[in-house]
């Protein structure tokens, strides 16, 4: 299914800092031990531009020596997570799980099982789902993501992360990101970067597995967030109870907004793949000093799709990565990450 | 002055974890050298219940054969910021900074040096500043703390920070800052727990200078949050402004909501001072496990300020550490921190 871009604008959107105090010759030795040693981090991207500019973001932002060195404790890197850190196709991770969390629902409720829209989400027909209305689509999203406290959705998202499976892959969701991009967390947080995701997607869903998966703790998640209210339950133990207002939409301008309100400070590294991340990697961008600017290009529909630009780049229909991101990415220097030229394997479990 | 209650809820208001992994002597002699170690990190802390409590709570959680043992990555600890890490009197530093900015507010705007309530901060009548009502505050808040870039408010309140001096010893309000407490934070920290302040002022404010004087980054504190507006300048820079709309009122049942929002895990240590901190030191309390929750207690108007239950416990109106907060923390558990019998000095420069 496809669901309208307005909704699913819910739905998309060491290197040796040390170094400089050694002397000439073992600086030298150690800028070759980090290429040496980047090559080996980033083991599964395939030599060129993209590699290259990660590597060449690193040595520049840590080599004491540069001019355009970053002081560790500014060091900060944001990703989007769908279709960036992990699939998002045929549907956002988060989304399938509202979707999923429907039938639950319905047991509390039964007198919801004739009422629209989750009639139509009870029938599985796919071709009807992907009707579904803007304010249709958020009902449900309201309905399945509030309501309860923070420890009950908590219990609920994990188990349905254990036990959910792609249709595709008849894998786990969290067993469905890149690998690539696992690497370069981990590479940037060897040089210190601070590593955040910020996604359009709700935050209290991103943070659950983002530390066992990205090593991202639930702090250094932004997401799309509702309010919540702090209550005292039965017993007179204090609960915060998740409400259906929202606080935060982290998508487009909002994820500059997000990272403002939830971090305060300029990043220095945003990757994306889409018009919901344009933003965040313009804001990343404007800020002085070296940036890396990335976003993930969709082109490999034997291992992953092909969608966005690799179909037809004056299309902005069938993807989120439109001409005008594409333009823009080309104008101002960001780079473009081709799944199918770039990655060497796009999952951990193709050994 | 007093401002009202109501307005100033916003104005008020090593280890060793690798221990177990040493042979059981070696553990021993880990034990005590964390105790005499603890003692001298917390050196401006008189020996009593209070400080013992600080070093029995960090080796608890750190002790990996502790029943209480805490994993690293979830050390988080709370820290109320006015009148708990620095002085509140004779009004919040914050309010202090918005009412200060008015002249420069009205040179750029003469119109509104006639209008009410700027025309009675103008007068500098400090009775009559202090009849203003809640209203009358939240506009002199949001002409000062809105409309300028997040760029902007950064360079006028770094230089202000500079250059403000505290009516009663002349000096800056960061050096106004509490040296038990510093080392508390430090002590903790150096236990790997992360440590944030969660305030009841502005956000963006709050996070100045947070890194230089207490060693916490901007990404750690929570503060009432307005809303920003990503724009794009005459030059077509993207920027962030400030608006006048409200994202987060982190005070009260907001604490623990804030917390929720910005950290995503309930903390195992929360320090305060008033009933704006009621909710978050519950919130706290209520996890599983060995919990930390502090009051400080303004007792010492020699050294410092005695206010709230220090004059008269039944007065609800002398501060905002009621006599209902009280009887919480005792019946709890709490510790009640007395700055006059706790602390041997109160300020870095009392050498």
């Amino acid at each position: 299914m496809k669901p309208s871009a307005r909704a699913f604008d819910i739905n998309r959107r060491l290197f040796l800092s040390t170094a400089a105090l050694l002397p000439m010759p073992a600086l030298l030795r150690a800028t070759s031990a980090l290429a040496k040693d980047a090559g080996s981090q980033l083991a599964s991207w395939n030599d060129g531009p993209a590699k290259q500019a990660i590597i060449d973001f690193a040595r520049t932002t840590t080599d004491r020596s540069s001019p355009t060195f970053v002081p560790p404790q500014e060091r900060i890197a944001v990703f989007d997570q769908d279709g960036t850190l992990w699939v998002e196709h045929p549907m956002y991770t988060f989304v399938t799980y509202c979707f999923e969390r429907v039938p639950v629902l319905v047991k509390a409720k039964p007198g919801l099982k004739d009422v629209e829209p989750f009639k139509t989400v009870l029938s599985g027909n796919r071709e009807e789902m992907a009707k579904l209305t803007t304010p249709e689509l958020e009902k449900i999203l309201a309905a399945t993501l509030t309501g309860m406290t923070v420890e009950e959705f908590k219990v609920e998202t994990t188990k349905w992360l254990e036990t959910a499976r792609h249709p595709r892959w008849n894998r786990p969701y969290t067993e469905l990101v890149y690998q690539p991009m696992l690497e370069v967390l981990r590479f940037l947080r060897a040089n210190d970067y601070k590593t955040y995701i910020v996604t359009g997607a709700g935050q209290d869903f991103a943070r659950m597995g983002s530390e066992k998966v990205y090593g991202i703790p639930p702090e250094q998640v932004v997401g799309t967030a509702s309010a919540t209210k702090y209550e005292y339950d039965k017993d007179g133990r204090p609960t915060l109870l998740k409400e259906p207002k929202l606080m935060l939409f982290d998508d487009f301008a909002g994820k500059a907004e997000g990272i403002h309100l939830m971090i305060g400070r300029r990043p220095y590294a945003a990757f994306g793949n889409s018009t919901g991340d344009q933003q965040m990697l313009e804001y990343t961008h404007a800020g002085d000093g070296a940036r890396l600017m990335m976003l993930v290009l969709h082109d490999d529909a034997q291992r992953e799709y092909a969608y966005g630009p690799a179909q037809d780049l004056a299309d902005t229909k069938v993807g989120t990565f439109t001409q005008a991101l594409y333009d823009e990415a080309k104008k101002d220097g960001w780079t473009v990450v081709s799944m199918k030229n770039d990655w060497k394997r796009i999952f951990a479990f193709e050994q």
